[in-house]
């Protein structure tokens, strides 16, 4: 198959590594980024036109809404070198009016987009184990699942609309946000009552809550740890801020939601933007005068 | 061991059974209840005093803090019955505020109040393998730690003051509460954007949230099963309320347990009070004009 | 008319000072406050009961429900001293609660209680211009009227039961603490923007809030004179937690009455709970790294 | 003076009306809007560029940021059309966000922004008694006084910066945004323990709450009177989304804004977004079933 990949982040270079026996051309808006894939053997255009023309799915993991927009619509972008009838495989987190109206442009253009946010850390990427979650007109979701096998363990298809894939992406992370605000007001709520924090840690681990989301954030606030960074602050902003924009489009009250922002909006204020998301358990504990 | 046991409720039932081989004497304010330990060897008691004169230790597992407060304290109570050295060992879901007076009036009196909370349900209880958030002095959890290992499969430590255990089990519930409260949040909003719930169902307990808290109420909520009751909605604002209280008294915002608070006041002002507290997802489904 | 008055606080002073042509009979259990009242002619009773045999109305302006339940409940209490047939006229602000569980046993004890709590402060009291929100049997609450008239400038009729009275009183606080809430929300915006609080303070104040509430407060926030008290942190928090239960009560979610009181938690949090109740804006300021 | 001035909706017209006197040159999107101005001896613009060239001042007053945008930035667009040395006076309520890309963008081209977003109805502009927040350059500012003059009835300066002039009329649509949300939730609480809620508006409106938002927005609640629209809910919801932003780029949490959100979202997915927004009060006493 041949592929073009735009956007060599710290996913983006994992994900390219997996798929490096298609024909793989890469494009990167900074060129260092690059260099590892093409001493693998990946060709390096020097445009996003060069990574899209001739190809049968080009590939982006962009970190943000705007580089999106710019690389599809901007002239010489995405929209106007993919042949017709190739796909747009988009794999970064992206909100729903951007997947919305860029497959609108795709549709006109007689192109497919194939939102298919990931689920997973750079190192998951690595080993091939990320989450899918993919939504698409089905015959173009179909091409791609030879890549999702290499991609990640395991696909989850949020029906035919791309935005749906962006949609529930959004809703998991809105989830992950309210699981650490949450604890970061029980664990206040024990150290005002003079309680170790390990001991709830050890309680909620143990039992209702023995996954991930708490483990790891949970570990992150008995330690006081919030430099060891998983995901920062700004960017859990960023995704609130898309969940919330989702809820506003389809007029969806999310009070939880709005808990979450304004803890990471108080966080951001007293300085703690780029350390990792967690610290809203410090911020809950500052409003309540234990810091 | 010479053991008291007050308050044989379904939870009680269960986990005087598993005592069984201790002299037990039961009390239940409603005497049908006390007819199968009597079968399988309890002794029955004719009144609280009867089931406190002569123990080691007595164990109440009441369903609210009014109940507990009138085993304690009223004339020919457990304060008046049990004598001096002895453990009143509580077991049930109690506020802040009712540990510490009855702690207070245990510690006059020349007793020891241990409070030790359980996790789990009826059918955990009568496999032995709840959990055990223990709190009181050193000494007197010791003596109960034989007990312990008959009615659970862990003990968490939660200090030298009663209360600790109380609001440890507080704080568990809240985070439960928070989290299908988020739950029943991000599922409206996947539906709103036309995506089936159980999408999201799988990404999250695929993931970060592979957990009961999640896989339990989450399959509640995407079968829309309310009466498939494990714990009440207006179980659940008894909780919260206490969690609050508990919170109003240290001067701790919690602001995610507001949320909670509202949508179980919501749902209790819709009719579905004792319904399972999931509810709440369907509740929120209200609010945005799902339902 | 033989009248008791038992609360010399501040407003009851000024209350009953206005009353003195009655055949007034002033209880209050620190003796001292009656002192101001027996030099003008007042009778000062040595017990509750003093103050209420033979009387046809007992007034009492007490703090909280606490004391009210006291001088209510206790042994020669207003219930065991008050005539059958007189009435109990509370004029503190109280719970719900307190008021329905009050109401009851004095109709079971043959006298009627009118719950009239006020409007104003002390020197409005002075003046006789409080307003009264009057709730209770119709002809126990005309039996009042002439002392309404002594006492304050309007009476407002909530119907006859008395909890109705309190809350009205209540919902009355409860919007006066969320528009301290909104301005000082609204105040560190514009802070944030490099804009004169004072210029907010002026749009508002000379167009769509141009009312004491507004005013009053509105100038404390901007001159940031917190301790210019009016009304403390501390006692705005009782009040919003009476409203908070009477919406417990009667399944009522309150999502702007939870930010006021997670406003004022913060505030007590970190040691302003004797200051005034504006010092919620220097509350919010400092979440957003203001202050 | 030579004034231009695009956007004749219901308050552009009622504006435009009172500067007839200067040199006035209008412009609409659609025609027909332009007739009334005609009539009186304005001349009508076929272009923007028409409105604008010549001008020492164009006036805008647009209903949203899109349009703004669209009016100035867009090829024969005010930015191209404004003699240098002129300002644009932008009267609209707008973002922040916008607001100071324009700005930018006018600097550049050596041109002024002012902006003074209006307080009041098109009937209040009518009588020339509209409040109006101006910010901008001081001596650009300096120059549109004699226009103020004749608008409306108080200046309110908001300083040298055009979005310091939007923070506050966004700061002050959302206190009254608070201020029905607040009136709701206690309107809700008196009904649920059988209070008439003119009881409540009467105690409201007479002490504390002595001002149009309460009297205007109380009286359409007391009367469930949503028809008789002042300001509809998808109108209100744009305004507080502004205000979100604002917040967002500044670092603000704004708890009573997420409050007021979540309610107008909630009416708008009820079906009542045409409505007057006080049908807030109607969403909230719906979420307790009263409705």
């Amino acid at each position: 198959m041949k592929l073009g990949f735009i956007g060599l982040g710290r996913m983006g270079q994992e994900v390219a590594r997996r798929l490096i026996e298609h024909e793989l051309v890469v494009y990167n808006r900074t060129h260092g980024k690059t260099m590892e894939l093409a001493k693998i053997g990946a060709h390096v255009a020097s445009s996003i036109a060069e990574a899209c023309e001739g190809r049968e799915i080009v590939i982006t993991l962009l970190s943000d809404d705007v580089a999106l927009s710019d690389v599809v619509l901007s002239a010489r972008g995405i929209l106007d070198s993919l042949p017709k009838g190739a796909i747009h495989l988009a794999m970064g987190t992206h909100g729903v009016h951007a997947i919305r109206s860029i497959a609108s442009a795709h549709g006109k253009a007689g192109q497919f987009l194939v939102a298919a946010p990931v689920l997973g850390r750079p190192d998951v990427a690595a080993a091939g184990q990320v989450g899918i979650i993919a939504a698409g007109p089905a015959n173009a979701v179909d091409r791609c699942q030879a890549l999702f096998q290499k991609i990640g363990r395991r696909v989850f298809s949020a029906g035919p609309v791309p935005e749906g894939a962006a949609v529930v992406k959004l809703a998991n992370s809105f989830v992950l946000g309210c699981a650490i605000e949450a604890m970061g007001e029980a664990f206040s709520l024990v150290r005002k009552h003079e309680v170790a924090t390990s001991v709830l840690y050890d309680v909620m681990t143990d039992g209702m809550f023995s996954s991930p989301a708490y483990k790891v954030y949970g570990r992150i606030i008995v330690d006081q740890d919030y430099d060891r960074i998983g995901f920062t602050t700004e960017l859990g902003l960023k995704d609130i801020n898309l969940a919330l924009a989702a809820a506003d489009t389809s007029r969806v009250p999310l009070p939880s939601a709005n808990v979450v922002r304004d803890r990471l909006l108080g966080a951001i204020a007293h300085g703690d933007g780029e350390r990792d998301w967690a610290i809203m358990a410090h911020e809950q504990a500052r409003s309540t005068g234990l810091e």
